[in-house]
């Protein structure tokens, strides 16, 4: 939301949804692994309708909702991504389904449906996801209005994990994926860092851009925050906005982002907090 | 198909397929630019029931087929796919067509087929993919069977593309996406390399190899021939199997694979021809 347009009411709105998701995955990172935290985390994001994933997700032009979503265990690159799903609850809980209990990395639309209640996923009627607000952008034809929730984090055994989900954008076309649910593109992790990554889906396809944070740091030898920032300029060259959420093997923790602003929330190494939305 | 099976006959009908999706794209290639080329050279791929890509694709559980196809044009990094379509007649076409006619990069399923549709591409009947090789290896639980077309090509303006396309494998989940539409896993494409992946997907997503080589090549100063031997070791460490062809700026061709055998052709900056199985 354009920070002209913010009030202060929405503001801490959205600031109290990021403290739940961020205390929802600190306290599991706190007694377990990063994988099972930054799950948690998303999951708080994907049900609450302010966010643009699960619960709260943008409408296709069929007026109709299509989920992208995925996870990445740093310590084993193992990985797992659902896309354009219409009746799962929680996008990213099915990815980790795809990457815990199928052969598969990503399954898409009806087939990936059938997976998630092979396994126990609470599926739900497309009433489910409906808000009005998001009607309404899509009638209005406020195209290209889009958001992704992400999650990463480092556990106390310096392993790393990523999660992404995300409605895509508001008048998307019937069946376009986006990147998060791309590894590699809006999500990667292995134990040398964990990317996250929100904005124009497209140009970070592209770009290939979580891996090539990534890429910069083992082949170049670069510092998180440097990788980070050669990202946002490679997503500014593709005329993309966006921005993204990393963090290191160290606990070095980065929230880049070219777009007016960006609804983040960060705990360091020494328990502290950061939440901002500009 | 093991070195053991294969008979004199099948031999020279695969290596015939190989020259004549050779001959179709180089003679594009003399002509026009990569991009018109890769995808020729794919078209014919696709067309015929030898090769695991559009006619004589595998069969999923559910008997049915699902195809994956992209394509990256390597001096603009624009790039389009489409993932788990069923009844367009060359997906590879359906990936241009996202690409140039929309601003997606992957659309998958009915919406695919909508769009493709929409912009006079062919769809055909199930039965046109129908192969009674491919369903009795469903039917035989040959699990597993898998294969990727795909082409790159250095243009005489120094533009490089890639395309890739295919049917998956044999006993897929329904829904299931592999590496080929996934622009970084099983397709790349810059002005330093273009490159195109087959084997086991989901081991190309997780290691992003198709841009692994780019960022080798980029980051390291690698050349090409090092940089895909060194992805071809990290798909080993994914417990993969397959391989790539790729090609660099300067029109230096590899094509290294660890399976037992990749149906592969080649015409280099002389003019002279390869065409190999094993």
């Amino acid at each position: 939301m354009p920070r002209r347009k913010m009030t202060p009411a929405a503001a801490a709105r959205y600031k109290a949804g990021l403290a739940h998701a961020l205390e929802a995955g600190y306290e599991v990172l706190r007694r377990g692994n990063s994988l099972d935290a930054v799950c948690a985390a998303v999951v708080a994001l994907e049900d609450s309708p302010l966010f643009n994933a699960g619960r709260g997700a943008c409408y296709n032009t069929d007026e109709k909702h299509e989920l992208d979503a995925s996870v990445m265990d740093g310590a084993t690159l193992r990985a797992g991504a659902v896309a354009a799903v219409s009746r799962i609850r929680n996008p990213v809980l099915a990815a980790r389904a795809v990457m815990e209990k199928s052969r598969h990395v990503l399954l898409a639309g009806r087939g990936a449906e059938r997976f998630a209640r092979a396994h126990g996923l609470e599926l739900v009627p497309d009433s489910y996801f409906a808000t009005q607000s998001r009607l309404a952008a899509l009638r209005k034809k406020l195209v290209g209005h889009h958001g992704t929730v992400g999650a990463v984090a480092r556990d106390a055994n310096g392993n790393l994990a990523a999660a992404t989900s995300t409605g895509g954008y508001t008048g998307k076309l019937p069946g376009r994926i986006g990147d998060s649910p791309i590894i590699g593109a809006g999500n990667y992790a292995d134990n040398a860092c964990a990317v996250s990554g929100t904005g124009l889906g497209e140009a970070f396809i592209r770009g290939v851009l979580a891996y090539d944070v990534a890429a910069r740091m083992r082949y170049l030898g670069e510092p998180l925050a440097k990788a980070a920032r050669a990202a946002m300029r490679k997503l500014a060259g593709l005329q993309g906005d966006g921005g993204l959420i990393a963090v290191d093997h160290r606990g070095n923790i980065v929230m880049p982002f070219n777009s007016e602003g960006m609804y983040r929330a960060a705990i360091d190494r020494k328990g502290r907090r950061t939440i901002a939305i500009y």
